[in-house]
């Protein structure tokens, strides 16, 4: 059988680290959200942390170990939450950071990382062409370009997810994981399979940006020329086909949802559970919202992954 | 030495009894929120949980222990966290449960204190009438009242706080908490002054809902004919003379604040840090915000105690 580039080994050994206030995050059943839903929720709640989104997991494997091999400096693309992780990951541990954005990214984001310390650069384009002028960097400078979801310390990081997931008190029967470059899924859908395989993972991808969602329903790579979606953190076009071969492997369902789902979702976890998400954290509750009959009486974690969120841009979504 | 009615090593022990969704809550460094307190500021998160406040730590310990003697009632006063943290661990241990508030109380409240399944009475009045109302319930029916602050466990429950704080990675020079009953402020000082002893305890209150702070400030109980603030979870007129005491013994000091501190700082926690707070939760904040000067270049944690908040009338505050 083909095996992930996962391994669980690792993953366990990764707990000891990442700095513990990135794990063991929040995990409880949100009655509140229940009648509107249809279904038992419970939430992971990954916004309670010095960055607000649960990339720090991976970016402090890798900030580690560059560390640990006496490396200066560390570049990457991002729209936002991996540079605002890594450039918290990176000075804790003495390395200068190097963030490549699209001058469309969210601008909160932008602030925190300068806030952070680390160097912000904007190319004029989307996620794709700040990654194509990351590698340029990296190259140039001979420094590690991190990759999301093709490090292998992304795809780790998340995972620890999956093992507070399989440690629940509770059994569950579904999670529903937001689908970007795919660490987030690929990391937890691994340590599910192997540790708790009766849970269904389903992946939740924007209609507007679903590249991955018809790449895993095609079983190759597709990509596409543009994406549409106020889900920022999950906008990519071109899937990295290691990624994608993982994916096949973990993936019980791959869903696009609507961007009304998605704003109905951010809505739903404010007025019924408290919370401010970024889009792409409320994409769990938009895949329940759009098919209540498939998980109706079952009981659905969703992984509220970010909450890294423009408040202008929220309050015309949500209020 | 005259000694608190707390006693370290039961609740040490109370953190075996307290379902773990309420324990170990985040913990962590908000930056953005500095730049604008001007001191280095974390928060202490307890409103990722069932209930959205930290009042079940008490509860669990009530519903356990009369569970344990038989018991089949209980009955409490509450302006709604109270009551919804009772509900919730009264239903799960089998207990039928009354909970007795103001009309006026917070709606979001009472529909949560519904929902989880409790006999909810309302009374027309205050907080203290509702007391008055469910001591005379419990004396007709022979029940247990549960009487926040006055009642060990609401105050062990709230020091486990204490515990999580006093085990903390990164160590921080003042805490502030919420003064309303007084458990939140007993319980966190009294570890606080066991385990670290040289962290500051500052209470906050409300200068509408001034009454433990102006017992603090003249060593006795002074009580006040109204209370008026949007701080509802705080808002008692009444102290208890054993919890006064206690008091007496683990504060530094306690600070009003203004209703528009409370707001600012309501303000600030959204902008700022994501967090959708009741108002209760804002005041270490709002006591910041009104004397930069005293905390300057410190490290302060704040409790957010909860999220139980009316959309419609935290819109109207923050927005």
């Amino acid at each position: 059988m083909r095996k992930t580039r996962l391994d669980t080994a690792r993953i366990l050994a990764a707990r000891q680290v990442i700095d513990p206030v990135f794990l063991d995050t929040p995990l409880y059943r949100c009655e509140a959200l229940e009648p509107g839903l249809g279904c038992a929720v419970s939430v992971k709640l990954e916004t309670a942390n010095p960055v607000r989104s649960f990339k720090a997991r991976g970016t402090e494997l890798v900030a580690s170990r560059l560390a640990g091999q006496g490396a200066r400096d560390v570049v990457c693309a991002s729209a936002g939450n991996l540079g605002q992780a890594l450039a918290w990951s990176g000075r804790g541990r003495g390395l200068a950071v190097t963030v490549v954005a699209s001058r469309c990214a969210t601008p909160a984001k932008l602030d925190s990382i300068r806030a952070l310390g680390a160097r912000l650069e904007l190319v004029d384009g989307d996620h794709e062409l700040a990654r194509e002028r990351a590698a340029d960097i990296a190259r140039r400078d001979g420094i590690r370009l991190v990759e999301d979801s093709l490090d292998i310390e992304t795809c780790e990081g998340a995972a620890t997810i999956g093992l507070e997931l399989a440690a629940a008190a509770t059994p569950f029967d579904v999670v529903l994981v937001a689908l970007g470059g795919g660490a987030l899924a690929t990391g937890v859908g691994h340590v599910l399979k192997a540790m708790a395989p009766g849970v269904e993972v389903v992946c939740v991808q924007p209609l507007g940006a679903p590249a991955l969602t018809h790449s895993w329903r095609q079983r190759r790579v597709v990509t596409t020329d543009s994406a549409d979606t106020i889900a920022d953190g999950v906008a990519g076009r071109r899937p990295i086909p290691a990624v994608l071969d993982d994916l096949l492997l973990v993936a019980d369902d791959a869903v696009l949802v609507q961007e009304a789902s998605i704003i109905a979702g951010m809505r739903m976890l404010l007025d019924h559970a408290g919370l401010v998400v970024e889009p792409s954290a409320a994409l769990g509750i938009a895949a329940v919202l759009e098919d209540r009959d498939r998980f109706a009486g079952r009981h659905v974690v969703t992984v509220v992954c970010g909450s890294n969120v423009n408040l202008d841009a929220y309050h015309r979504w949500v209020c």
